[in-house]
């Protein structure tokens, strides 16, 4: 089964839903990616629509934007 | 186990949102509530923390906005 891909960006709004998440779903199923450690994968978040942080790129592509943590370009600082 | 509250109002961002949600969740943990057909339950929303829908109200009390689809001042129109 495709992953779902959890981003963030360590900010307390992305923590608490992380923890959320991986209680809601099953955390095998979910990859996490902390955006302000691998700003590599800015770019493949951008690209499957991610505009903020926390959110979550479900395996049929769409963004579930889950609360507000920061925005893009806050994490590109 | 207490169950999740799924809060929608029948728009396209809500149900787009639920099909995801109980694609990677347990249907059965989920309770969904459309509250613009059971408006009695809208208090209930905001006494929870609800500010927007889709949202979903974790069995620990968290509230998870997920994208935006309309105000709770939308809802009760």
């Amino acid at each position: 089964m495709k992953k779902s891909v959890f981003y963030h960006a360590g900010c307390p709004v992305c923590v608490s839903a992380e923890q959320e998440i991986l209680q809601l779903m099953d955390p095998a199923s979910v990859e996490v990616i902390h955006l302000g450690e691998e700003k590599s994968k800015i770019a493949n978040a951008e690209s499957a629509g991610v505009k903020s942080v926390p959110a979550l790129v479900t395996p049929t592509g769409n963004v579930l934007h889950i609360n507000y943590g920061a925005s893009m370009a806050d994490v590109k600082q």
